[in-house]
């Protein structure tokens, strides 16, 4: 939708730039974008072909003709001469004139059309804001628009028209036209349809070509749509400022903005989310989400089959402990500066307290990212621009687990939504070998050859996080919707309905509290929407570290609540034999619709190392959203 | 691979502990992990049972023994009241003693073991990192494996190992076995694995059991693999803090860290990023990444069939253009405090320029993100700690065509990524209804009822993005590997092996530079890695929008360079007949191995309205990553 847009339009003089103009071999790069003042010189020069006055000239699009690559790369090869020679400056001009399209190319410093074609193709030419202007206005005097606005019991001074395109549906003859679409006016106008009007407008003409009055729907009402900072009261304000610490760490527990959670340690799931609620300032209350969230099992097989190799199928979690290995964080360099940090304790083999300082950050991150924005320019006389900036708070932990450094993040948003995430860095796995170059390799080497004599050894990562989500209380069920041309929702009754793949078709996923429904009658709901990284695992389903990782064929699994089920590897792990995983639980197929529901998603990364992960990997991130669907407007 | 830890073990006096104790009732929160003191009771209370001495007693796991979820929660609800009653607080403890595997609850009220039960199904707990250190420095006094050592010519004090999980294979019985593996000191001493050596050890009888010493292979070299910023030159410095502007920008060229761009803005595809290359500190000189990127169509169908919504199948880009409705970024809000702004300007109707002031913000970003990490502390009588902050360069412009705002971001990386994000936020296409209540609609209404007469009505979004790689000069090729057991690799030879609809096979994709080899003999290139919003269309092919919009049924195509293969919506889209796109000049099936080629990307968005998005809906972002593989160690 393209609304008529206030565009500032210069009023510089045009002898300031005719006479302050250089020669085009000034210009100082020959990609930058046309000038003002050669926009004045084309003008001029197309205007003296097709003067406006008897030729209804309209420039629907003005560019750069850009000069060849091969002139390009040389011109950028000279770039240290001093006398650099410029390509010739040219534009590419789309016009209209006399209901004709044309397509001309302007020499900028010959000051001279160089082709002029008509097209007479298909299509049309991108659309002048202004025309789109005339457009809308000229619908505000056409008298049957005005007896459609009466009929409704409007005002027409509260009217306020905006274009669309017509698109095309096999006609065989067509014409320039436009439809156009209007609304009764408040700030957030599009909430207020005028529906079951159509009009068209032809540009060529710029007349009403095409009237329907259908159908009378009722106006709907405006009320708490404006989205204004300055006609809101926000509970609790956030500083998104970099050395602002605008929450509050009870031991901990942990409060900011909408939200308030507890963290945890624990020396194999090392970060622990609790008990995750979002303030809910319509009913002034805390309202639950996640009772609970870990990484329950990061599985990283490697792929070779040599004696030396084949057994590496760590299990990180279970078998060494997340918590364990957690570093502690540097301030400055693994968390920013407003960070603060906390200390976890695990016991030691004899029992006794081990201490790892700054295991956990928590910060208030702000990185010039938009929640939300909108300008308006739609409305008569007023430009509307309201910006929230996204600021987040940050849980950080970092395991290395040998080689592999894990940087795992729960980042909490004023929006609603909890973004997961994992970054992977360290230090790939690497094999010794006797070859220095690719051409001497016959065989199959599982990995790429990084350097001389090294291996980088191709291996998975499948990191399975637990999702105890309790939507408004904790009988949830999972709503899984495959988007064809119509959609079908279907809400998994039990676990094998749960059990998914994905990337095979459109699906949107939700966890719903069937019990609380919104004013409209929806249910409340959080949507998982997956991330980057979202391989499953390539291993043959008998193979034995398969057996014990069977989870890592799906990315999502629903279980029933059940307190004992909470490492998808098992309890024992090491030398485990696959008798005590999430897919064997949930082979038993119990029910989970408008249950205490578990949800298990799996970040599955399949790494070939490549020379730039040598000596040290750049971060690769994979992650999830927990995103809010419907919570506002709760009936009970 | 998990390595020796050097924890540090607290000193603090039992006594302390035990004397400043309170009782379990003053904890703040029945989720707060197991303190310092608790610990030293857990351990007391089990040592008293299994004295260490004559049961071989090790703790290999404590954590919380949570309560239950009722008994949290209704907990939580009475928070207000000020006698908090805590629940019982109980641990959750597995030992090995004598060989066995015991589960242990203890009540630390109470000082007692409430529940003690052998473990004998499969696998064995999470290993302490003691036992770890003790089996590696085991193999330090081996004589076999000394031999060995001696064998490679190599001194036994610069050998150091590291334990690694037996796995499971089927076999009938198991030991508590782990696997030993060795390296050869360096800073970065996993890039020099002593291959060809095998030696288990068991833990319970920490011993060596098995010893196989089968192959001899060179120990790699590791130069040029430490990566601690002391012992490295960087050639530019990146300040990372917010208010720095570490970039120049010299007219419409920028330069930042080890990347140089040109950035440039035109009425119909609004950003547009050109001639990006990267620096290469060991040639001294920039390469060539990518001749040009901008987004070059953003469809946008409604997916309602009714009179008055089938036709709003718009193409923003081609019908409006994305520059034409470029918004004018605010200070502090559309982009962060050290953000430098640039003006755009196109020519209006009558030709003359229009200008939109700050249409692009360019900034430096850094959010406490971690380039690359890692923590070794494997080596003994060492520490390393190497972290490098994750700071990039922003180029930032945001679109609003009517009721959306667009935001799009280029953002460039010291690593060597370029990621193209693109936000949806504004506000919802909204339908007048006669609703007031889900359950008053019984049939399909084609989006979410949101408020009182008021429906967000499905909608798609397909981004697709003109990306001009010219990795190391213009001659590139497209190389798909499927990731099967086996990898497959095939260079796409014309344009239909290129096509490619995501999700169905894990892919790796990469344009490579077939003429350019790395010293290892590897193509340089660059991979595509697709981010967050994969949809694509689910209209069918005969309908007329799809016609239009072909292209948009594959994530990824492949073609020749063509200087006027720009849009792949045509060049006139408006009323357009789809005899223009990139589908149609792809089903010529050229050949594009070895040749300028172009790729072609679509970030695809299901938009299913929920009550959430309304009045205002917050960003969803989708985007994609173009990251280094191979570009390091050229030989020519």
């Amino acid at each position: 939708m393209a609304p008529s847009l206030s565009a500032l339009v210069i009023l510089f003089s045009l002898f300031f730039f005719l006479t302050s103009t250089h020669s085009a071999h000034s210009h100082e790069h020959p990609l930058d974008p046309i000038t003002p003042s050669e926009f004045f010189h084309i003008q001029t020069i197309i205007s003296n072909s097709y003067p406006s006055s008897t030729h209804n000239l309209t420039f629907q699009y003005v560019g750069l003709e850009e000069p060849n690559k091969s002139t390009i790369l040389s011109w950028i090869h000279c770039s240290s001469s001093t006398a650099k020679n410029n390509p010739p400056r040219k534009s590419f001009i789309i016009i209209r004139a006399n209901k004709e399209t044309h397509e001309i190319i302007v020499d900028l410093l010959q000051r001279s059309i160089i082709s002029d074609k008509v097209y007479t193709g298909h299509g049309y030419p991108p659309l002048t804001s202004e025309e789109q202007t005339a457009a809308n206005q000229l619908v505000l005097t056409y008298p049957p628009f005005i007896r459609s606005v009466k009929k409704r019991k409007l005002k027409l001074s509260e009217v306020v028209c905006s274009s669309f395109t017509v698109g095309w549906f096999g006609e065989e003859y067509v014409k320039r036209n436009i439809k156009i679409l209007c609304f009764y006016l408040d700030v957030n106008f599009y909430v207020r349809p005028i529906e079951g009007v159509t009009i068209v407008v032809n540009l060529d003409e710029m007349k009403v070509t095409e009237y329907t009055d259908r159908i009378m729907v009722p106006i709907p009402k405006a009320e708490g749509t404006d989205y204004r900072k300055s006609k809101s009261k926000q509970s609790k304000d956030v500083m998104g400022i970099h050395d602002g610490r605008c929450f509050d760490i009870d031991g901990h527990s942990v409060s900011w903005a909408n939200w308030k959670f507890h963290i945890s340690f624990d020396v194999r799931a090392g970060l622990i989310i609790s008990l995750a609620s979002i303030y809910d300032q319509e009913k002034d209350k805390f309202r639950h989400v996640l009772y609970k969230g870990f990484i329950s099992e990061l599985f990283t097989p490697y792929m070779d089959p040599t004696e030396e190799w084949y057994y590496r199928t760590i299990f990180d979690a279970g078998e060494f402990g997340l918590g364990q290995y957690a570093s502690q964080l540097e301030p400055l360099k693994d968390c920013p500066a407003n960070a603060v940090f906390m200390d976890g304790y695990y016991a030691g083999q004899d029992g006794n307290p081990v201490e790892i300082k700054n295991v956990f950050c928590i910060f208030e991150k702000y990185a010039g990212d938009i929640m939300w924005r909108h300008t308006e320019t739609s409305i008569p006389g007023k430009v509307i621009r309201e910006v929230r900036k996204e600021v987040s708070l940050v849980a950080r932990m970092v395991s290395t687990v040998g080689n592999y450094d894990y940087i795992i993040d729960w980042k909490f948003q004023e929006s609603g939504s909890i973004k997961v995430e994992v970054g992977l860095t360290g230090i790939l796995g690497m094999k010794a070998t006797e070859y220095t170059h690719k051409g001497q390799i016959k065989e199959d080497i599982f990995g790429t050859l990084l350097s001389d004599y090294t291996v980088g050894v191709y291996q998975d990562h499948f990191v399975t996080y637990y999702l105890d989500l309790d939507v408004d209380g904790d009988n949830n069920s999972f709503v899984k919707s495959t988007l064809k041309t119509k959609r079908v929702t279907e809400t998994a009754k039990t676990e094998s309905d749960a059990k998914i793949k994905l990337g095979a078709d459109p699906i949107e996923l939700v966890v719903v509290n069937p019990n609380k429904k919104t004013k409209m009658g929806n249910d409340v709901g959080y949507r998982l929407i997956p991330g980057r990284q979202q391989a499953s695992s390539l291993l043959s389903d008998d193979d034995y570290p398969q057996i014990r990782a069977a989870y890592t064929k799906y990315h999502v699994w629903v279980t029933p609540y059940n307190k004992s089920e909470k490492w998808a590897s098992g309890l024992y792990v090491d030398q485990s034999r696959g008798d005590d995983t999430l897919a064997v639980w949930s082979s038993r197929n119990r029910e989970i619709q408008n249950k205490d529901i578990v949800l298990w998603y799996t970040v599955g990364f399949h790494h070939v190392p490549c020379q730039e992960d040598f000596p040290v990997m750049p971060t690769l991130s994979g992650g999830f959203e927990l995103r809010l669907k419907e919570i506002r407007s709760l009936t009970t």
